[in-house]
């Protein structure tokens, strides 16, 4: 079992490489709320409220943090951070980042917002100084982020492991007349039981697995019932998401057995394509190609995948449309299905490594 | 017990009222993504992901969903929308926001977008269509969601009921060498197990309590430890908050009895001074004025309260600067504190309605 914690001194060099992407950006500085960035920049995750908390990273220097003050010592506890900044509850807090911002060695003009900023604090530090020019980040963080370190895929591997385990326990327990919201609340206890982690399950039998998505209801499982379960836990912070697809109590057959075929086929097909240097919406196609080719094609009605890392749906995205290539270190989602309304449905879904040869499945079971 | 779901009809009532603020505030639409306005405005709370999801009400006429198609069943299933939007996989979302917003009768040129909002949304609107003027939403939302009906009340009421008695219940098994952690825990279990939703707690024994939002951590309960418990959960969808402070396994006495008094005295003093057109800063300041001529003005370093509705923090806020005046119908916590660093902490916080004639604490404990 790899350590849950990264090492510390790893959020100094994620920095860093902030820093590099936020000078090619040609901006002076990257301002981040709360969140899974936040998170992933400082190991931090104090959550987001109307009380702001930012990370200030200059494109030289040292970070900030900017803090409520009767909240700093929660915060600032045996972290990285040479300065905290912290405002009084009676204070304008966009004032005080501003007045960071404009400090003589920075200057900062143009200043990447980290993507999930809400609109009222871009207004609100827009209102504290009219010279700044803020700029939402669509692709800084998900450069970061999206190449995966060794230390990373060793955690991302461990929370597989477990999604894996936890379902084929779930999947021995289950009996005639089990409902899917039962199911799923088994699978989500066996997972988070594992890991220790949050975790999710979705659980859909016979025709209620024909609805992507669905949320789990009172369908009690019956012999020969087409089971689809799609779940997933963390480990260190770095998610599983595995879908499996079966009969229960039998072994398929007819169409049942047909469109299992396909979908193992076209995912088969993406994971073969995906490769350093592949466009994403290549490997979207080599899975549409197979379904498309058997006559299921208007029935795989969403992308092949997504990527995967501190949160389960990341850069980069399988879909059409998107040129972006995929380079060695990018963890994604293969996950073509077929869904015929009323009948069943059938979802295959891996977590896949691109590598510098090509792809692999991470932990196949 | 109340009904944990509002009536259908609410929501239609809600909508129309958000319309007139639309053309109050001389805007043309409203765009609100998931999150709890959505969840206030339509009883439906779907999750925010990248995928776009939106609810787009004009000023006049039906509002539209706009949503994924292969998630349409699961969103539009017994629901009040005339018109669902749907866009595939390979679709820009924006795109087809952007054109119900220009159709003839709407044609929208000041869309109010929701205030969490990000800011890759608002930039990826405006790239679709370059005549739209959005601007944030600083008070629609807030003076719908502020005002609270009888219904909502209700709600609220046996939200904190749940909320006393599961710490009453906690605070009967609490041990020496209980841990923080395990109060914390406990407490949330028997808020979940009474609720059947969400809950969260926190604990802190003694010098721990001298840190507002410490996390609980392994301190371990004496005999004589100041005990601050700050918890709650919600009932259908509404929240409940309430912190209470008290000496384990004996009576206050000294320094810990004189503070408790002085915090008693400052709650007391804000829920007299709440009332109708009473500002929220006066309010804060009636709390404050009391422990400051105490001395202990230092201490006492955050805000008097915040509102409650469904979130455990929204409008309005009870805070030096704020002018905003009070109304009938306002939710608003009050919970002065004095936090003395490695010594103790006390907090007292109740949940206050205003009402015509003043204001009244919700089920006193």
């Amino acid at each position: 079992m790899p350590d849950r914690h990264l090492p510390g001194t790893l959020y100094a060099e994620r920095l860093g490489r902030l820093q590099e992407l936020i000078v090619a950006a040609e901006a002076e500085a990257f301002l981040c709320l709360p969140g899974t960035n936040f998170h992933y920049l400082t190991g931090l995750n104090p959550g987001r409220s109307e009380r702001l908390i930012a990370l200030l990273v200059p494109a030289e220097g040292h970070p900030e943090l900017v803090a409520p003050a009767f909240e700093r010592e929660r915060l600032v506890h045996n972290r990285m951070f040479a300065e905290v900044r912290s405002w009084d509850e009676d204070e304008n807090p966009f004032r005080l980042v501003a007045d960071r911002l404009s400090k003589p060695r920075t200057r900062a003009r143009t200043v990447v917002l980290e993507a999930t900023t809400d609109v009222v604090t871009s207004a609100r530090l827009a209102r504290a100084d009219d010279r700044l020019d803020l700029v939402p980040d669509e692709e800084v963080m998900d450069a970061l982020r999206s190449r995966k370190s060794a230390a990373e895929l060793a955690l991302l591997r461990h929370a597989i492991r477990i999604t894996h385990d936890a379902r084929e326990e779930v999947v021995k327990g289950l009996k005639p007349g089990t409902t899917e919201a039962e199911a799923a609340e088994a699978l989500t206890a066996a997972l988070t039981a594992r890991s220790g982690e949050p975790a999710w399950a979705l659980a859909q039998f016979a025709a209620g697995a024909s609805v992507p998505h669905g949320a789990p209801g009172q369908r009690r499982l019956a012999k020969g019932d087409v089971v689809l379960l799609d779940c997933g836990t963390s480990f260190g912070g770095y998610q599983g998401d595995i879908t499996r697809t079966f009969v229960f109590g039998g072994e398929p057959a007819g169409e049942v057995k047909k469109v299992m075929q396909i979908v193992k086929k076209a995912h088969d097909a993406a994971v073969a394509e995906a490769g350093p240097g592949v466009p994403c919406e290549d490997v979207d196609e080599a899975a549409r190609k197979v379904i498309e080719k058997s006559g299921y094609g208007e029935f795989f009605t969403h992308r092949t995948g997504h990527g995967l890392g501190m949160d389960v749906h990341e850069a980069p995205y399988l879909v059409k449309g998107n040129r972006r290539r995929l380079s060695a270190g990018n963890v994604v989602t293969v996950e073509p299905g077929i869904y015929l309304p009323g009948k069943f449905g059938v979802r295959h879904e891996n977590d896949v490594v691109v590598t510098e040869a090509g792809a692999e499945v991470m932990v196949e079971k």
